[in-house]
C-alpha cells in the first residue's frame, strides 16, 4: 500500500469546507545485511527488493546484484524488514563499515573518521554520454507519466533512466529522493545504467551524484539546483551534470566531453 | 561560506549561453558527543552551533541546551568536525544508543530493534496553539525575507518560529530541511516554542513531526504534502498539523483543540 485517503479540512482565505485527499504512506524499513542491523530508511513501502538492491550498491557493499544471494522482505507492526544475504566475499565490508560507526573509546579521530566516511571511493569515471539538448527536454516531457503517486499525492520523488532520445527506460518513485534512485538503480544496475542518463526530480546534493557515479551513469540530471559539493563531486570523476531542467532552459555544471558546449 | 559562484551554461530549447550563478555550499558535519563519533550530517555550514544543539535536543541526547557543557566547531578539508561536551548524566544515552546501532552478531532481531529506534518515546502532548489561519497565511507572506539563501540559490530549506500573529520570530536555512528544523530548535529552544507555531519550507515527514513535537511546539506548518505516517504521528500526541499551506488555501491535517474546524 502506497497511500491512503483522508478527511481533510481546507482553509482559504475567505472561509473553511472539508474534502478528500490522498496522501503517500511513509514506513520505516530496516535492512539486515547477513543478520547485522545496517541502516533503517524512512520510505514508500514498494520495490523494496530494488531499494536493497540499490542501497546496497551504493553503499559499496555489493560489488553487482548477483552478489545477493537472498532477499526477504516482511511488514511488522512497526514497519518493515528486509533481510539480505550477501556473498561470503562481501561479508567483511559490513563489519568494516558497522564498525567504523561505532568507536565507543573516545579515541579524538572520531570526527575525522566519520568524515572520511562520507566521501568514499569511486571506482571509475564516468563515461561519455550520448545525448542532447533535446533529449533532455522530451525526458521532463515524459517523466510526468511515470509519476503516478506524485500525482496523486504532490509528497514523493522520482527517479528515471532514459535513453540517449530522452525516452524513459525505467522510473521509480519515493517519498525520500535518496531511495527514489536507490531504487531505479536497483531495478537497472548494472548494464543499462552506462548508456543515456539519469533524471530525477529532486535537488542534487552530494549524495545524489555519489550515487549516480557508483551505478555507472554518464550523466546525472536534476530538475532542481545542486550544491557546491555535488558539483565539486561530479566533476573530479567526470559525471556530466545538468540542473535546474526546466521546460524552457536548464543548467550545464560539468561537460568534460563537450556534449553541450558545441551549442555554444 | 555558504554559497559560491560559478561560471556556467544555460541551455534554451533555441541555443546556449554561458552565465554566473550563485550554488549554495554544502558540508559533511561530524558530530562528536563526549568523544563519540555520533553521526554525520550534509549540511550548511553556518550555525552550526544551533544545529548541534538542536539535533542533540530532537535526538534525546539531551533534555535542554543547559546539558551542553562545551561545544567548539572547527573546519578540516573534508568537513566540519564539532566536538560537544554534555552533562554526564546524559552521557549513558549516547553510549546506549550508539550500541543499539551496532549489533555486530546475528541476533535475528536487528531489524526489530532498528525499527523499535525510529519511533522514540514522546515526552509530553503537544500544547494548545492559539493562532488562525490569517496568522499562518501571513507567515508566508512573511518568510520569505528570512530566506536570502534560498533567494540566492534555490537550493535551501528554512525553518520559522512564528508567534500567534504570524509575525517571524527565528528562522533557520540549510541544504536540508531536518537540519533547518534542528537549526531552528536549537536556536531557540527551550522555552519560545511552546508559543504560536513552527514553519518549515517543506514536505513534512515522520522526522519534521517528530522534532516538532520534541522541541514542544504546538503546531506544525508545512507548504509541502505530509506522508501518513507523519499524519498519524502528529495525531497520537495532539500536535496540530497543516500542510501544502499556500498563498490561498492550506489543508488541516489534524486540529485535536478545534483552532480551525471553528470556521465550518
Amino acid at each position: 500500500m502506497t497511500t491512503r485517503t483522508e478527511h481533510i479540512l481546507v482553509l482559504t482565505r475567505d472561509g473553511a469546507h472539508t474534502d478528500e485527499r490522498t496522501i503517500a504512506i511513509e514506513a520505516a524499513v530496516a535492512i539486515e545485511v547477513n543478520g547485522i542491523g545496517y541502516a533503517v530508511l524512512m520510505a514508500t513501502p514498494a520495490a523494496l527488493d530494488d531499494l536493497t538492491t540499490g542501497f546496497l550498491l551504493t553503499e559499496r557493499l555489493i560489488d553487482s546484484p548477483a552478489d545477493i544471494l537472498d532477499l526477504d522482505a516482511f511488514e511488522t507492526p512497526a514497519g518493515w524488514i528486509v533481510r539480505a544475504t550477501v556473498a561470503e566475499r562481501c561479508a567483511g565490508r559490513i563489519h568494516d563499515r558497522v564498525r567504523h560507526r561505532t568507536s565507543d573509546t573516545a579515541c579524538g579521530l572520531c570526527g575525522v573518521s566519520g568524515l572520511e566516511q562520507v566521501v568514499r571511493p569511486v571506482a571509475r569515471h564516468a563515461p561519455t554520454p550520448h545525448t542532447s539538448a533535446a533529449a533532455v527536454f522530451a525526458a521532463l516531457e515524459a517523466i510526468r507519466a511515470h509519476q503516478p503517486l506524485t500525482a496523486a499525492t504532490g509528497a514523493l520523488h522520482a527517479a528515471a533512466l532514459c535513453d540517449a532520445a530522452g525516452a524513459i527506460v525505467a522510473a521509480r518513485e519515493d517519498v525520500g529522493r535518496h531511495n527514489a534512485l536507490d531504487k531505479l538503480i536497483g531495478a537497472c544496475a548494472p548494464a543499462r545504467i552506462t548508456e543515456g542518463f539519469l533524471l530525477v526530480t529532486s535537488r542534487i546534493s552530494f549524495e545524489m551524484v555519489d550515487k549516480a557515479l557508483v551505478a555507472g551513469a554518464p550523466m546525472l540530471v536534476g530538475i532542481s539546483a545542486p550544491t557546491a559539493l555535488a558539483v565539486d563531486h561530479a566533476r573530479a570523476h567526470g559525471l556530466s551534470l545538468v540542473a535546474l531542467a526546466r521546460k524552457d532552459a536548464m543548467l550545464v555544471l560539468n561537460d568534460p566531453h563537450h556534449v553541450f558546449a558545441a551549442r555554444l
